[in-house]
């Protein structure tokens, strides 16, 4: 599973955390067994030998105009499915396989016309691809790692009243001070991680799976035959996008009004629907169920049963006696906070077991690398001044190694270069965000600047071993250190929520960049091209994203609050964390304490259970993040992915093979047709033009009454 | 099409009366082309060789228990549909398939039971199966020529109300005297035609186009490649028919008041619902469009549009000028007389130009083989004593000819029988049913009587060269003939209703069983079978239809109101036709009689003109039977049934092959489900059970209203 373009890390794959486990990449497997079932076999020969004799063009050439002008369309239309997701459940699934595909399908159609208007100067290469690729993950991963969803909206008034903790600081979002924000936070990490290439790629041979899956799509591409298929594939998006746009354009006219419309459809009648069980009619989240693995989905579905359909009902009727019943559902003080909270302690048990797991994985490893009998890996220089010539082939490489090796290598990025930039972005961003965010001193910028490489290196170290980037569970680390520092009296949650925005910016495109950096490896493309490539697009998203969001934000007065169509859960879930952070556990209803202690210990157990069971078993333990989201929102996104698992699992019995070639098609044409009808939606609600009518789900007694109404008043 | 289940002749086949012309019956083709490809090139050589080392069994043995239990059953199933449709919207298509493709599932499986348990006696056979077909076909016919959607149901008080002449004499049903009713008429047809048996299949050698089909399809399930593919059809039979079923089940979760739920979607936006444009998501009308040719579909839909899309909004716009603005929208003072009375006009217009189109066809028919040099007819012996040994067989005669010839010559039911029979009941009913209508006088039944063989050879022997039952044309005439001989002031309306049914049931039972001794014919069943079969049959389903009606009649307070889930069209319509013919046009309104004329020239140009084209450019003129249906009610049921083309369609381009093997199946399986959920649904409704949520479509302003009117009751 190859950070997708949505999906900049595996952290960001499901959701805004890490949900599955090292061993668990079904996405990753399933990209290389559909299009590249041959050139796997082949590759235990050479998939080099097939494209010997296509010339490899000059970094320069690789970063074309006309790449780059595809990648701005395509993260646009990824930044609004992000932000879709972002808003709604915070789930966010691996769409590399639809972003190499369009970026294919847009390359091939623009280069079919200008040949045929006989303007075409320069083939369409799988490097141009590649840096498309790496354009359009930089840059929607913006739109995830900008914190829309997370810590920045967190800091918002909105999500601030909801907590009942206005006083604690707020920062309302505005165009400016957040294209400033991202601008200043979101380079430091790809230079960081420069000058180790050479050690992550050839000497470590680390393996990316995420990276190596994107590397043979796009070399299957480039063959005759995954061409063909890809051609297959576009044609099977286009068709579920269009079926999922227009499904999404159908729903908008019955949306007149609260509650109305699909969305709120009671498909297992009114009382199931009270506690959030419902079918949605979300083509998104079925899409978002065929691509997660089943077990995700299934977790997701536990969860819900577990807290909307037995705990909160039970909590409920402690009403007056656990938490006061004159407060607002919506409050803190009620119901609310044990939703919050135990999907928070949930949140945060993984997330401590899954940081110690993958670190000491990353420091046995390396000490493995380092000090253990060096078998297969070349030599393990540390240099970071990096020689072509230095590097003797090992006569054991294979012809593709070698071939790659010598192409990666030919192309430098000087360590001065990357060093100097590391350290000019990181004075500017010192000098420059504490005037942004007061509460965030410098001294504490300066602290994160200097630990961040150390944590990079980590990161992009362990999603290198494990697939896997923490990049939020290091931002919550820096909540809570920074926080805490800060201290309540000094606006503690903002620095925490602004601390980080900034250490989630660098670790995970540090941990991106490594990963295009595989992709170039097998793709023989220029680490030159993959580094400009990603620069642009991290500007290009530092643009895009907040502009999305502002579109969203002035769309929708309701975006952020519970029980509308935006709710963007994890806003909440970042403020709560931080209010953890500076207060500790204070204000928490009666019993909430020790709901959370038992969820964070039930969470970490159930890790250690899956992990130390065999795969083979441990594949059918849940997992204990994915089981925490429905406990704020409900389970009725839940029950679209199951019925996405569903669809899948029955095409898979009836035609395994179209099922295997073409459900990621499907399920991604799914996703980005609902995703950018969120587009002329959030125009026209600005416009102000309102949906003609409103579908209502009344029961049999309120609806004589309305009836009746009604009578009355005409 | 050989009559249906449903369908006892092509008059049913489409809503009461005739819509297809004779040149078009793609049905039979289908069928025929579908599971018999191979049969139809063998039947140039031989079908019968296939079965030849088959024996006969003899007509007792063709007779058997299970075929009874399994026709009953198939005989209820079937009745539920036909009613629904009899009271939605009148439209009935060919469901023969289904019913050949259930009674040979149900009793393969049965066999097969009894083969495990050891208990088998008797195969089964394709002489079995054609009783079944003709059982389950008599005994559903009943739930149309029953007059239940029409004429019997027309008598009613309910239907007097809306059409404002209760004082014309109402006749409210009831189960007692409707079983005794369908008792006393529903034999006579078979006992006139009994002696005609052998000049109408062999002398004559008429075609029966549907009949042949179904003779075609029971054979086809006899061969083991034609058994393999009806195993299938079943199968997708079964999966349609439980998804259909489910959503029937599903939808009336939501229907809890008036106007909710999905048969009330606004599809196309609130003011298109107005006028009746929008999809209701029935299952049973999408089935039905899939049946239907394409001309017939878009013959409704145009119909509809110009109806409801363009003449009433323009008539509505003379409310106070043309007719009285201070009426009840269903007062036949108002719009509705317009929306009735025009589509009288067409029916009448069109059944009148197809009533003389067949009969002359009959008469030149009859001309050319009375008097015609006697070619390829064996001899044209007008005895009615048949007697095996006197038909010399043709040296000229094929294998197959010689066989069947042989086989419907072998077991003979005396004429005696018959004219004693039909002499026997005639004055049982005409003794009776004065007593049931006593505006119906004796002699008015002696007369129909009188004529009726006649008219039931001409509509046997028309419906043999045509595949065109004329029953419901007969049906009117004497509507008009006896309501204008009773006349206004003795109940005239009553009298032509229920002459109408005598004379219907006559007609229609006449022309179904000589399709079935030619069905008999090619299945080498005997006579006799096939005869006591009809019998059988005919009993049933005049025990099974009034009781469910009667089911329907009791579960649904609002059966027979326009805009209700069963309107039941056609008991207006017959209704109207019997105040029109007993007296005349004085109390329409203003310049709806002009509308009338010009509609009524309309249809019959429209056919003449449809006639005179070739048929390469007379099939794209519509059908101006078929336009009328939604003049009275509204072109929803038409969107369903072209979304149904549509499905069609698209399926042929994608997968021809498929989809003329399994089309028929998939849209008997979305009928079916959908009818019998109509039994639970009416047991639930008599139970008193209510749906749980209203889904209810409100305009964006209506629903604030609501939303404030809901927080204040609160």
């Amino acid at each position: 599973m190859r950070k997708g373009v949505l999906t900049p890390d595996r952290d960001r794959q499901i959701m805004e955390h890490e949900l599955q486990e090292t061993g668990f990449s079904p996405e990753s497997e399933k990209v290389k067994n559909k299009n590249f079932e041959e050139d796997e076999e082949e590759e235990d020969e050479s998939v080099e030998k097939i494209f010997e004799s296509r010339e490899v063009p000059s970094w320069t050439k690789q970063l074309t105009l006309r790449a780059f002008v595809v990648s701005f369309m395509l993260s646009i239309l990824f930044s609004f499915i992000v932000m879709k997701l972002n808003l709604t459940t915070g789930i966010i699934p691996s769409l590399n396989v639809s972003a190499g595909l369009l970026g294919f399908f847009f390359v091939k159609t623009w280069t079919k016309m200008l040949h045929r208007s006989g303007l075409l100067k320069q083939p369409f290469t799988r490097q141009e691809n590649t840096v498309i690729q790496t354009c359009v993950v930089a840059s929607s991963g913006i739109a995830f790692s900008g914190g829309f969803g997370t810590y920045l909206f967190g800091m918002s008034e909105r999500i601030a009243t909801q907590s009942g903790d206005v006083s604690r600081g707020v920062k309302d979002p505005s165009l400016g001070w957040i294209i400033g924000f991202l601008f200043v936070v979101s380079f430091l990490g790809l230079f960081s991680v420069v000058p180790l290439r050479k050690i992550m790629v050839i000497d470590f041979k680390l393996t990316y799976p995420s990276g190596t899956a994107t590397a043979h799509l796009i070399n299957s591409f480039h063959t005759p035959q995954g061409a063909k298929l890809a051609k297959k594939q576009v044609r099977v998006l286009g068709k579920f996008f269009s079926f999922s746009f227009f499904w999404s354009f159908f729903q908008w006219f019955f949306t007149g009004g609260e509650n109305c419309g699909f969305s709120n459809f009671p498909t297992f009648g009114l009382k199931a629907y009270q506690y959030k069980f419902y079918f949605d009619f979300s083509a998104t989240y079925v899409g978002v169920g065929m691509i997660c693995p089943y077990i995700i989905n299934i977790s997701v579905l536990l969860g819900g049963i577990l807290s909307w359909g037995i705990m909160w009902p039970l909590i409920e009727t402690k009403k007056g006696d656990w938490f006061p019943d004159n407060v607002p559902s919506s409050s803190m003080h009620g119901l609310q906070a044990y939703k919050v909270f135990i999907a928070v302690a949930i949140i945060l048990g993984d997330g401590l077991y899954n940081f110690c797991k993958v670190l000491s994985r990353t420091l046995s490893g390396l000490f493995v690398q380092l000090r253990g009998p060096t078998t297969s890996i070349s030599r393990t220089s540390f240099t970071l001044e990096e020689d072509p010539h230095a590097s003797p082939l090992s006569p054991k490489q294979s012809y593709d190694d070698q071939r790659r090796t010598r192409f990666f290598l030919k192309d430098q990025i000087p360590t001065w270069f990357a060093v100097g930039g590391y350290i000019t972005i990181a004075a500017t961003s010192t000098a420059i965000l504490p005037h942004m965010f007061h509460q965030l001193r410098w001294y504490y910028i300066l602290v994160i600047y200097i630990c961040a490489p150390v944590l990079a290196f980590c990161n992009a170290y362990g999603a290198g071993l494990t697939d896997w980037s923490l990049a939020s569970t290091y931002g919550k680390l820096a909540i809570f250190t920074i926080g805490a520092w800060a201290g309540s009296e000094h606006g503690g949650m903002l620095a925490g929520l602004a601390a980080c925005g900034v250490m989630m910016n660098i670790v995970s495109t540090a941990s991106d960049l490594t990963q295009d950096f595989k992709t170039g490896y097998l793709t023989l493309s220029s680490p030159k091209s993959m580094f400009v490539s990603q620069v642009i697009g991290t500007a290009m998203g530092c643009v895009v994203s907040p502009c999305v969001f502002w579109l969203f934000y002035k769309a929708f007065d309701d975006l952020g609050l519970p029980n509308t169509e935006y709710p963007a859960p994890f806003a909440t879930v970042y403020r709560s964390m931080a209010k953890l952070g500076v207060e500790g556990v204070a204000s928490l209803p009666r019993e909430c304490l020790v709901l959370c202690y038992a969820f964070f210990g039930v969470a970490i157990l159930v890790n250690i259970v899956k992990d130390s069971l065999q795969s083979q078993w441990g594949r059918f333990i849940p997992l204990p993040m994915a089981m925490a989201i429905p406990f704020f929102l409900g389970p009725y996104f839940a029950i679209d992915m199951c019925v996405g698992s569903l669809i899948l699992f029955i095409w898979e019995r009836v035609d395994a093979a179209k099922a295997e070639a073409f459900g990621t098609a499907v399920a991604s044409g799914l996703i980005c047709g609902d995703g950018i009808w969120s587009l002329p939606s959030s125009v026209l609600a600005i416009a102000g033009v309102n949906p003609p009518v409103c579908m209502k789900f009344l029961s049999a007694a309120t609806n004589s009454k309305v009836d009746n109404f009604l009578q009355g008043s005409t």
